[in-house]
């Protein structure tokens, strides 16, 4: 995995792509399907979530205060839905899935080698936890693979149905 | 317009499309562009937006307290960031670019009648508001436009670049 800048981070999650989230905590990581993301701020990169208290994530993402998104292709399309059906509860889903854990530099929660980006965070607001069951998190590192060329991300629409990326296009504007 | 149920509200706006927010206060209409929005709660539909305090919709919505999302196809794709790029403090933005208002039944803000879906919204939670800009809302009345068959939308990458929803793929999901 190669060095994102900070500045950069807007630029994948703004499109609004499905991410597996991961945590860690007693020594077991976890991993969660999430649609539910949006950007807060550039720079440093704040990202708000939605993790519900019927996650099993929840306890471990409140507890550790730490947490990684990893962005998948559509390549891995299968386990994306494979991983949202299942629960951490009852399944090491990491393993279970043949996904490959790699150790992040800031955070405990492991990158996830198969994912074409990956953003370790730190919670940075929780007032909205216990209504909404909304986290604000920094983006505190940020990893990219740079064997993975254009990646085409994917885009939930329910019940396991989703829009990839298609083509891209490129109009003159001066706003990030 | 066709009223959307509220429990379908989900399905436009978690794939990350990018939207066009209106407001109206003391009689005059605004339009802004916005990437950073997420689902909440599936119903009643809340949905979590960032508009910066330096927009000039942050004062009409907050005085306010409602708006429209209006969620566009690829087609107003040079409308979209042609409204990022400007204010509507010294543009009439819906004028400008030849948008159609819409009277909505329940808030003061128009719908836009070149959008495939509108969705009328109220101020649910400003507790982020002073610190992050965000602000939580709930839907209350939803439109589509059935003459809009399988809308693609626009997935914001940065400085008018965007992926437009291209196949579609299904995979067997119990969860939504």
């Amino acid at each position: 995995m190669k060095e994102l800048p900070l500045a950069k981070v807007y630029q994948l999650l703004e499109p609004g792509p499905v991410v597996l989230l991961t945590t860690a905590a007693k020594g077991k990581a976890n991993v969660m399907t999430m649609s539910w993301h949006m950007m807060v701020e550039f720079t440093p990169p704040l990202v708000a979530c939605v993790v519900s208290s019927a996650n099993h994530s929840f306890a471990a993402l409140r507890a550790s205060k730490e947490c990684v998104i990893a962005i998948p292709s559509a390549k891995l399309a299968r386990t994306v839905v494979a991983i949202g059906n299942v629960s951490g509860r009852d399944t090491d889903k990491l393993a279970r899935f043949g996904l490959t854990p790699i150790a992040g530099e800031l955070v405990a929660a492991p990158l996830i080698g198969e994912c074409f980006a990956n953003l370790e965070c730190r919670i940075a607001d929780t007032r909205l936890v216990a209504k909404h069951n909304i986290f604000v998190l920094e983006v505190v590192k940020a990893w990219t693979d740079p064997r993975q060329k254009n990646p085409k991300t994917l885009h939930h629409q329910g019940y396991g149905k989703f829009a990839v990326d298609g083509p891209t296009i490129r109009l003159k504007s001066a706003k990030p």
